[in-house]
């Protein structure tokens, strides 16, 4: 399989990393909106060609991974790329899922190319096992817990206040609420109750630093909502301690069966992750080589990840799956 | 989706309940190798029919669910049944289920039916998880426990011993060891590290308890190559505290990511549950809807959950599942 990278940053990083555990994938080259000659990749074999000459590449790559972003990039590139290539995003604003697939499929369609959008772990990953956990246990509750990881959109928040110059907020989810989950509890839980924040400022000399947690912990939408801790830290130490890009959660279904429902069965899916653009690069080339196949047989149109059978996102052949996966 | 049960034991009884909290769902008939009016069912809209009547039932049925046991029933029920309905079985002798497969394909295939072998928990959504997992992470390593939950294979093993009259036994995963995985430590564990087994057994009076224990503690291939605990109990203690067939567990992987592995990345798909048959039978279920999809596109032959796209398995729409679920 030929694999094109559509933008180098965090997640087109990601993927090139993931190519090289995949055997059956060849990066063909990296596209990007910057200077080619500036951009240095880890993949010798591979071209680094400005966005603008993607054209040049149409037969010349099976799927392309376009890694923008889901507020400006994606919800336009992903259609635009479709009509040349099968493409596949992690476009995550969940609210215009459907909008987005609307877009997408018309052009896949109308130009026999297959998408796949809205692939990595949420949605993704967590979203397969929302459904089918809500399939098998139809009286039941879901949950889905995030953390302990980086938000990226909440980091940015904080370093849009005056005096800013540096900050990393990290999603918690709230221990004794998970617990209860677990214990099938069914707790009713507020945003309040399920995940804190943490954050992590870098402040200029001199700024008032109890504006600036005021500022934070009053934010609408992001912050007001949640018990928020401020730490104030030298850049030093938000270099040091606070470099990586962790995250994880749990989706959580707890059901009844039997008779008159007196049984409980949990089911739970959990990540552990230290780094979270490249675990999502590694979901994305799973379900690049599945729509791969699922092109060869002819499908086309827009997907998500509802639509791929297990098989086809693996590399081992059926009949090794039956003797020692099943 | 008109339904039938082929077999009406704990797994039976569990499709029966299941199919109540799944309204696109009717059962038809319970087929039973007793004497039907001997068989008290649920549902009082469907009939109790002796298996030997079972043609009479050819068009009138979408997907058969076999609730025969693996060791003597299923490797010959589900190809013959397969000749004349589409039928989905939990076939779980892992080392036995390439032969199984090959059996029902050709049958099934030469009929124009569609089988699914091996639906439940292990195999069925441990063994989805297992895939999903090794295909995100190639450069990984699986663990699966089990547990803590009832082995009704051990439990009858007890039971042959002389002086015995009933037991129950519990497979309990250890769970330092299963903290150290989640860990990311990869450990190498051994059978005696990962499990240990609880023994809750029944004993004539005046028997031997002492031998009964270390006829127990030495059998081969069952318990010698764990360490497990014997209590001696009464009858009554055992209808009181030992009634559930509870069960559960953990698949997890841990692997790594980035440009030398320097990342490690944790997937766990984990299931508590209070009734093993009735959550298996909440996950045939799922793949019973699946399969009756898939014959209306004109698939046929043996399939196993490895071929099920999620989407099949949910009685959701697919507009719904991306408004809310993706």
């Amino acid at each position: 399989m030929k694999i094109g990278i559509y933008g180098y940053g965090n997640l087109g990083r990601g993927v090139e990393c993931a190519i090289k555990q995949n055997p059956d994938m060849e990066l063909v080259a990296v596209f990007t909106r910057r200077n080619p000659d500036s951009v240095k990749i880890l993949t010798d074999t591979a071209k680094v060609v400005h966005t603008d000459d993607v054209l040049q590449y149409k037969d010349k790559i099976d799927v392309m991974i376009i890694c923008g972003g889901s507020a400006t990039d994606l919800p336009h590139m992903t259609p635009s790329l479709a009509k040349d290539f099968n493409v596949i995003d992690s476009f995550d604003t969940h609210a215009k899922i459907p909008e987005h697939f609307k877009n997408v499929d018309a052009v896949a369609l109308q130009n026999g190319n297959i998408a796949l959008i809205s692939a990595g772990w949420d949605p993704g990953m967590f979203s397969v096992n929302r459904l089918m956990a809500s399939a098998i246990l139809p009286e039941g509750k879901d949950y889905t817990f995030w953390g302990r990881g980086v938000s990226q959109g909440h980091s940015d928040a904080i370093r849009r206040i005056e005096g800013v110059i540096d900050a990393r907020q990290y999603t918690c989810p709230v221990e004794d609420a998970m617990n209860k989950v677990r214990n099938g509890e069914n707790p009713l839980l507020t945003t309040r109750e399920k995940h804190t924040r943490e954050c992590f400022v870098v402040a200029e000399d001199g700024a008032d630093k109890e504006k600036i947690e005021n500022e934070i912990k009053t934010m609408p939408n992001y912050f007001a909502d949640y018990d928020t801790t401020v730490t104030f830290i030298s850049k030093e130490e938000l270099l040091r301690d606070h470099k990586g890009i962790p995250h994880g959660g749990s989706v959580i279904r707890t059901g009844v069966t039997g008779k008159d429902g007196e049984n409980k069965e949990i089911i739970e899916y959990k990540l552990k992750l230290d780094s979270n653009p490249e675990f999502t690069a590694s979901v994305i080339l799973c379900y690049a080589r599945a729509i791969f196949r699922m092109k060869a047989r002819g499908d086309k149109g827009c997907k998500t990840v509802f639509d791929v059978a297990p098989r086809d996102m693996s590399a081992v052949s059926y009949e090794e799956m039956l003797a020692h996966m099943l």
